[in-house]
């Protein structure tokens, strides 16, 4: 049996670089040579036992190859043929995905439904840093790479595009609005250009890193705000005039950002919600209008599917966005117990790291 | 002057009937005469003194009466029609309002929002529990009463029928959907019959007090659920066959309900708030999934305007809601402190009280 | 080979009984031994050779009946289940199903999408008026009916009710709304029963036949309009005082209703279209205003897929909608022809004929 | 009583410039003193008859100017203040208006709405092309103009940008569509800067005229299709790869280019109207998928209201649309008489003019 190189979850705090079976392919799966990957925030959590998975899965989630074998029943792709997958790979059955909420796929249980079902890849189901994934539901979720494209370009399209993005999509984000976005990791840069993408016309950015203000302002921040430099929501408050904004993206996961993401909502705003929190969070009684400010709060995992790829890679192919500043370093798959040194520990600016088997 | 009587707020724990001049008519506003008023859980909040209004306020904000006197530059009403005024008196021109968040009106601010802005009578202007109030805004809020309606038939159109019916509105009940409605007081069995108005099939109503469970049945609930007879959580799960619920309605205002709301929800489900809150609230991070869950948490104040009760009134019309049930007691306005000792104590009984000058 | 008998389109005016080898049972499909399955008017248009399928095709689209064979590749499901599946068998992998138009589902197109693709069962592919239908992409389209409903219960689920209530779906009936339905056949029906499932309170129906006219009165309608009786456009506007319906449903497919439709529209209105037409459409330019009113023009395929079959079979087990007055003659399938015959010219007053092998 | 200039409907093709009174301020109203004004298509329509005006009246709906009186009830702005109006004035206070449908709205009738009845100015009530104009419902439609925008950068806010940025809106369009726009004048122009405002990446323009093809390319426009090189169904098409678009926007009025956007959408896609029509339309079956393509076909006419205005001129603050290159000639309002036979005949190369007093 033929075997590869892969990235695995040995214990917390160790991934490392071992050999694995090369899987087989089931009828409804396609096997895809991994040509570029990358490392997310979420593996550091694995990483760092902070999110439990199997010890001896294989992590990642962000997929970019070429297909190698495809299952007796899949149609219309090709081996050969240049794709990505979703982070997500919804089944495309469930009653989760046949009510538009494919990320809560649940094709296993009783009612159809499980909250992060739809999340796979380095989840429950071996991920992609290695030299090969089995992708499944593949007729649902590879999507061709326009000609063109390098990998590099369309990299950020199985999560971090597709995340940052779906923060202004469920967000409302109208033309005119103002938003915020609270934390500039790569998610957080993504969401300022999803904003960017659907109208708003006053996007303030967060952070306290400059190189990373400086790339939300090339993405279409209109302000930055440095939360080292005074308080946040009064900073907010000022740049908007007192109005405060149709929209706050929180893209970091703690409480601080969530209640000052609050805060700064005009009634009858939307707090979009994109981070992984670890701890309960507390609603504010006076930044919540007692219950009667017509605040919606709404939080969105991941959106996955080959459509949702398609119109991704449309973004990139348009030019309208360029998301190729967040992409720092390049590491060979055999150095990626190095890379997760350098990305878990934020070294060196390292915003997403480029992994080439 | 011409005097009249009126419930005025003198101090905690103390609303009295006394007399005022009756008000002068400005260019936009109107005069009514009030036929039938009603106490909302609101105005127990102002007398215990835990909601803040000033000294000398008329309170009350549910009107049914004729028009005695319309303004100069009011036009398409005529004096001796009989009307009703949403408790929430939105102006129609604020930027709230023109965005569709008329409840946030903020007519004099510098943005034209204002958290709750829209709620004026018995709260920033004199309210309705009085011989005559003076409605602002009165093209925008005077709502002509159908023929052939008492009264009685449309006294839950200002506010309970209309924050009832929009916890299933901004929830989003769709025909099919599961929804539980947490408190069966006058909103939460208003949110039961429009859940059961938009298509829901299954509706849990949860209490513990029977009379209210019995209503609940006759408004539409499929299921009710004793609190006090076992998890909450527990038993919604069961009746739902582990599924959870589409739409979750708050209608109390306690963490306890809000926590349960939430962790009924099927993945992708809505927590639809009404409840007025008296402290911060805490969002389980179980219950939450991390933030991972695609949930929305809306809240959502009282809708006004003369469409939003022209509407209501059309529903009680239809016959296809019957609220009669909810109007337990009458009061001549005279007595109005003995109704608020009744309803402050909710003694026997009481649901709703008429008040009639 | 085992047979099966299956009515069959042998050419125009000729629907046969004949015999069938019962299909093979593919990886992804599932073998349904039929119970109970019925004629719709589009059947009728195949019988006339009005609507183009391939000599040799069995007919039929709305099954009823038990899991007989499972695919290889389906999970969930077991051998002997009581099950329905929609008109509409989306494949839940095109890019039509991934972006919420399952309905146009074109799974072997180059982009996913192909105008009625959904629609297989008796078009594309065998039918169900037969003792045995193949369900394609089984996991996606085979829901089990609940315990305690009959056959003749949820027979109207596969297409009437779907596509009846997505008439007032996608005309985004809401609470209050006045909403006219034109042509009360048994779709008609099923959107007068979907609008005042959504909270219609003035729903006005409009045909000629005096019992299709008491059916509607039963299932929600208000009001009922014969159109031999006097200008219909004038008589829907007395109905509603001269301001015109939020929403008018066509459920005919003729020039005559769908512009009627648009003339007893409010401003801003919605005129949703179920009707299969058989010439171009006219829109009167003085029943548009022009291009200015903000109307809304919208189409609707049957919609399917499970989970759409879960909630309509919801609607039935809660006793919101009874639609048993529907069927009105019942037919062995060796009597398929009869049937036929009956519905054809619809004699005797049929409405729905219910077939069992 | 002073006096002032003003552009005047005479009759069929005179259009004059002549003297009026100006008009008294009421409690509700603005007087404001233009200093921008703009011509429209519609004017042009009107100067030749085909829209019907009342004889004398004020045409032009596109006011920029300054607050020189304020009604005795206007509260909210001060005279000396730079302002817009919306082309559209709303009341406020219809039902039209409040059930989020202002463009319709109807204050003097008995159900508050009207066909285009929010078109006032130079349609039933003097218009802007003069030294003065009267703002009805000044706090529902003055706009203060953001410091440091010139009278030239807001003057297509009031009509054109409104128009054409509704176009796209009430398309949905969303994140990755293909989108085509019909006509490339300058509503067309700017429903591409709104279809590139709101996230779509292949956006057609279709005309003739090779400097509108350009200004098409400068906002947005991906590819130009000039209509006489060849079948614009076809070519359409192949720009798509025979997907179709999501989107088709018409901007004309004409059967040609209705039936062209029809015919270019993927099934499911929505065909947003503009255009003004002069006679029936014609919807072919074969194009229309006989009713069953989940097609929509939505009509808008301008937004109006201050908050609209205020979104629209933050665009125009952001820098994130540039209608500059529209306004290509100048002309004093002593010589709109001129200005009309240049725009009225679409002489050299003109697209917008702007006309001051």
């Amino acid at each position: 049996m033929a075997r590869m190189k892969a990235a695995i979850f040995v214990d917390k705090n160790r991934i490392v670089l071992d050999e694995k079976p090369i899987p087989d392919v089931g009828p409804l799966d396609a096997l895809v040579r991994i040509t570029t990957t990358t490392i997310c925030g979420t593996d550091v959590h694995i990483l760092r036992g902070e999110y439990p998975v199997a010890k001896g899965l294989t992590v990642g989630h962000e997929p970019v190859g070429v297909i190698e074998k495809l299952g007796a029943q899949v149609q219309g792709f090709s081996e050969g043929q240049r794709v990505i997958a979703g982070a997500i790979t919804p089944s495309g059955h469930s009653n989760a995905c046949l009510c538009g909420c494919a990320s809560q796929d649940g094709p296993g249980t009783r009612h159809g439904f499980k909250a992060t079902g739809g999340w796979k890849f380095g989840n429950i189901i071996d991920g992609c840093q290695a030299e090969y994934v089995l992708v499944p539901d593949a007729m649902v979720n590879l999507s061709p790479i326009p000609d063109g494209l390098s990998d590099e370009q369309v990299l950020m399209c199985p999560d971090i595009m597709s995340t940052g993005f779906s923060g202004a999509e469920r967000g409302g984000v109208k033309i005119g609005d103002a938003v915020v976005v609270f934390a500039l990791g790569p998610i957080g840069l993504c969401a300022v250009a999803g904003a960017r993408l659907m109208g708003a016309t006053t996007i303030i950015g967060v952070d306290s890193i400059a190189p990373r203000m400086a790339v939300a302002r090339q993405l279409g921040a209109t302000h930055v705000v440095d939360f080292k430099q005074g308080d946040v929501v009064e900073q907010i408050m000022a740049l908007t005039d007192g109005r405060g904004v149709d929209v706050a993206i929180e893209a970091l996961g703690t409480q601080a950002t969530f209640e000052s993401a609050l805060r700064v909502l005009r009634p009858g705003g939307t707090l979009s919600s994109l981070g992984v929190y670890a701890s309960d969070l507390r609603i504010p009684l006076d930044g919540f209008a007692a219950g009667l400010g017509d605040y919606s709060i709404v939080t969105t995992l991941c959106p996955g599917g080959k459509e949702r790829m398609r119109r991704l890679m449309q973004v990139v192919a348009s030019g309208h966005v360029d998301l190729s500043p967040l992409v720092t370093h390049r590491f060979k798959l055999d150095d990626i117990e190095a890379a997760y040194e350098l990305f878990a520990h934020q070294r060196d600016g390292v915003m997403k790291v480029a992994i080439t088997p």
